[in-house]
């Protein structure tokens, strides 16, 4: 099932997508109290809304290995978290804004995890049954601000550079589904998720080795090779097979 | 004035301290409505719990030229974020459990501004009327995989890392006051805030040029020297001038 967030006449509203066509969700589905209602409307009629309103927002960084080479980086043996400010997501058609022309600005196509049931010292046979679903995720980063500081908290999350979405896609098979990105239509990035270093339930595993996970929570799982500078009035496109096509422009 | 949240018979309260007696509130004093109630009760009849729940936690690395030296680390020209999960915090009195005693894990006395509105892009003038008050912190950190992750996530948000209260202080000045940490009765780290490189508007205003803050987010300002580490067994306690004594023991 595909699960998206709209606002519509003013409301922020819950939805199921099915050939174009949304249904509304009488609850909010990552509290998984969502049933559907007899209104429905064409996906042009709505304003699509990040489809989760995120609590945690954690990464994982370097988890393609080309992705790690072309950062020069070595292969991190456990997976390596940080966090972002929620406060940096947006949606599906949002513009995306560079605080800056002075630094090199970065699209990363990712696959998200979004967690549907709290979560802590979970296993790696439990770990997806956790798991709410999966969306399309760009970590945009500021290269500059990365190096500069080491820590990639302020790099990863000025307003703007966690655009989501544009669903959440409950039925997929994380860990084998394609993914890719292109700028103003070229491809840039191109992969699988099975070259993933470490799987979606070896990033949950760890992270909840460390911390509790809540309902809303979203983890990007890293991205793959290919990465590269955003410029005002660009087209990005991140597209996860199963999930759909998330398209922001760079603000002018 | 001195607010704290407690339970008492199985309810989370908020309430205000006086001369060690508390006076129950009505409502959340982060959320600016909280009032006195007729309810009053001693200290010690409460269990006190951390004065915020808290939203967002940033931590600011390297504040105190004194402890960039220690850990050899040149000062950083603006203010180094990272951020920690929420789940690592716990209130006066709790333990402190080291999730392994083969690696180095230390105590970080630290001010910690607790926020009381939404913030964006602050000035250095107006920074401090966005500020709720401030609490002791400890910023319990794994030196080990501070050191092996490079991103400080990790290393200081597992559960129980990051004590704050015992009470939130609304009236201080926050660049001006005496913090000290004893372990085992022994003092370890003494210092002002008058030595913040970057002081508390200043931390506010670097922040908030990337990210949203809202009511009960968490910022920890950074550690003075003296670092060391934590045994099973062990006594910690933070205390800030104004604020009052932050104890914690490590589990044995």
């Amino acid at each position: 099932m595909k699960y998206l967030r709209y606002k519509k006449d003013g409301d922020v509203c819950f939805g199921v997508l099915e050939d174009d066509r949304v249904t509304k969700l009488d609850g909010n589905y990552i509290e998984g109290t969502a049933e559907k209602t007899s209104v429905t409307l064409g996906l042009e009629e709505a304003t699509i809304l990040p489809p989760v309103d995120a609590g945690q927002v954690i990464g994982i960084g370097l988890n393609y290995a080309l992705h790690a080479e072309e950062q020069g980086k070595p292969l991190p043996d456990e997976p390596m978290m940080f966090m972002v400010s929620p406060s940096s997501v947006i949606g599906e058609g949002e513009e995306i804004v560079l605080p800056t022309l002075d630094h090199r600005i970065d699209y990363e196509a990712e696959l998200a995890i979004v967690i549907g049931k709290e979560a802590k010292d979970l296993s790696r046979e439990n770990a997806l049954s956790y798991v709410f679903g999966y969306t399309c995720g760009n970590d945009v980063s500021d290269r500059h601000l990365q190096k500069k500081d080491g820590q990639y908290t302020r790099a990863k999350s000025y307003a703007t550079f966690k655009p989501l979405g544009p669903v959440i896609e409950t039925e997929l098979n994380p860990n084998d589904v394609g993914i890719s990105l292109t700028l103003n239509g070229e491809t840039k990035q191109e992969s699988r998720t099975s070259d993933l270093i470490h799987t979606v339930e070896d990033v949950l595993m760890e992270i909840t080795a460390v911390m509790t996970l809540k309902p809303g929570d979203v983890i990007l799982t890293g991205t793959p090779s290919g990465v590269g500078p955003l410029s005002p009035g660009d087209q990005v496109e991140v597209e996860i097979e199963g999930i759909g096509k998330l398209t922001n422009h760079v603000q002018k």
